[in-house]
């Protein structure tokens, strides 16, 4: 398999390379850069580069108030329109990037470098900022793509179980939500934690190519996208109901869990279908498992199904889920908002429980 | 000649309406819509408009640091990802009203009414973003073109004659860059101050559908649009030397009308360039004394060099300037760095002074 491959959107395209040890090539490509980079890993670049920006990766970092802090310093360090800006970090770092370089001067060129699973896996292509104001979550954003999307998978030893796992837990989604081969070829890898940066190269190569398909056939989320949310809307509300005492990524993986079956007990499933969602459950469980994390406390599954029935993605006629349908492809679903419905989101959250050996209560 | 037109760039087409009274149609067209208005036009609109959000129309409210509050004002009046804004305001407002909808929920649809002479001649289309950062005068920006631009023509009841004026010194300036046949049918409408709305409208038709050309042709301002720089190097030095004592657009015209001088000083002109570098000089100066504006103290000739000479569009090897060539049309010179050229552009500057009858100090 290449290392290497092109994303192609309306706003540009831009090359994704993946392997080991690439941070010092991608620094030693733009030594004019100007490096933006996590706090946290400012110590794993090199001491003496010439113009850093460290910053804090947290939500109140990521706030249009913020930003002009942001700009002065590149200011600062003396930007002007032909500067190229290294952005080195996870989602909050990408979401800065994005904003910052799209609008410095009016946009100056940048390559990304995502650091945890799920920038690796995931988020780093087909991105688009997410930027809070006065305390309300993403309430802006852009879109402006990095010229190059570097990842290197050596950042993984700075990743705990929760981290690497929630991020192959969206790394086999994607690959589930397209189709049953490219599921298979990412099981036969056996990813679990922990896992080491070769394994880690072979399985972000083959969620990154995947994904691409996505953002290329679906590039502003009106359809194939759409199955992304698999394991989602269960994964959301276990999220909220123990107050994110779950990683999102563990949840989402129990979401998955959750989705097939409800699905195999709704009757959606042939023969076939119902097969494929199993091996699904195997992998995930076997995955959500190698992190060896419980959560919190007991999941509280009334408070599920009451953030289940809350969340904004319903419509009035139905729940909307996605979960395998027939043969196993998934399929964006309404169930009907009744009590029936309602029960067999329960079971289907029960038994995740019970597959993870998480503790539920009423 | 028909009062609407199409402006297509690589970020969308859009369509610019000019005509008398249209505001009331734009606002009966949008009656969801958002309403931002420069505080000043406020009592020019409906009292009874549902949303509306009245801005001061300075370079503090133009700042990145202000447009939270333009955003937290935008979610109290509840907009989401299907609210139209309608911006009606000059440069200001526009600066303001692009950038804010540019984010917004990752962008949402805005149409603009300038209300500007420079606005409605010139500023309107191919709009650019601008906004200061940290006392930084537009540090950033962006491009995000409205749905359509409506020109009404009332506006400029509201305007002053160096507003006024001013605006009318840009169309020219756009009709000349254009071509000769350009510029004559400009001349022929014998633009001066006062304008009715009626022959504001035949002008702004003129001005906006050459500058359309100009924007179809070189949308990102690499050859073309330089051009429109006409009178501008030494418009912004008596500006700058003035201490803004004379408005923008008068200022680019005693640029114009010093440009040509030293065209023909220089021996750039062929005897029919130099009747219609002339052609433009006699009509230069007769819109300009229309304003009947004088500057707040004589115009201090050594500054005024100064200030040229350290203009950052210059090049080491030469003073870039935009001037008439052979036959009168405009080029991008350079004039090579010495005292003589110097004292060229001294001469023009004292010619354009005496022709508009402003007092020249040493």
């Amino acid at each position: 398999m290449p290392s290497s491959f092109e994303v192609r959107t309306s706003t540009g395209s831009y090359n994704v390379q993946v392997g080991r040890g690439l941070v010092g090539e991608l620094l030693a490509r733009q030594p004019d850069a100007i490096v933006m980079v996590d706090e946290r890993l400012r110590d794993r670049l090199p001491a003496n580069l010439p113009r850093v920006i460290s910053l804090p990766a947290n939500e109140e970092q990521k706030s249009l108030e913020k930003m002009a802090g942001v700009i002065l310093a590149l200011r600062g360090l003396k930007a002007g329109r032909d500067t190229h800006v290294v952005v080195i970090g996870g989602g909050i770092l990408q979401d800065i990037g994005t904003f910052v370089c799209s609008v410095y001067m009016r946009g100056i060129a940048w390559s990304y470098m995502p650091t945890t699973m799920l920038g690796m896996a995931d988020s780093c292509i087909g991105g688009k900022s997410s930027i809070n104001v006065g305390g309300l979550k993403n309430l802006v954003g852009n879109i402006y793509p990095p010229r190059e999307v570097v990842v290197d998978t050596d950042f993984i030893s700075t990743l705990d179980a929760g981290q690497t796992v929630g991020g192959l837990v969206e790394a086999v989604k994607i690959c589930f939500a397209r189709g049953y081969d490219a599921f298979c070829t990412f099981d036969a890898e056996q990813a679990r934690y922990p896992l080491s940066a070769e394994h880690a190269e072979r399985l972000m190569l083959q969620s990154l190519t995947v994904k691409r398909w996505f953002i290329e056939v679906d590039e502003f989320d009106k359809k194939e996208r759409l199955l992304l949310n698999y394991g989602h809307t269960f994964g959301h509300a276990v999220e909220a109901a123990t107050n994110f005492g779950i990683a999102h990524g563990l949840a989402v993986g129990m979401g998955v869990i959750a989705a097939n079956a409800a699905a195999r007990d709704a009757g959606w499933l042939s023969p076939k279908g119902l097969e494929i969602a199993d091996h699904m459950r195997r992998h995930m469980i076997g995955l959500v498992r190698s992190a060896n994390l419980q959560p919190d406390a007991a999941i509280p599954l009334a408070k599920v199904l009451d953030k289940f029935e809350s969340d904004k993605k319903h419509r009035k006629d139905g729940y909307r889920i996605v979960a395998p349908q027939g043969d196993g492809a998934l399929a964006l679903v309404s169930l009907p908002r009744n009590r029936e419905s309602l029960d067999r989101i329960a079971a289907g959250i029960a038994e995740a429980c019970q597959a993870l050996d998480w503790p539920l209560a009423a």
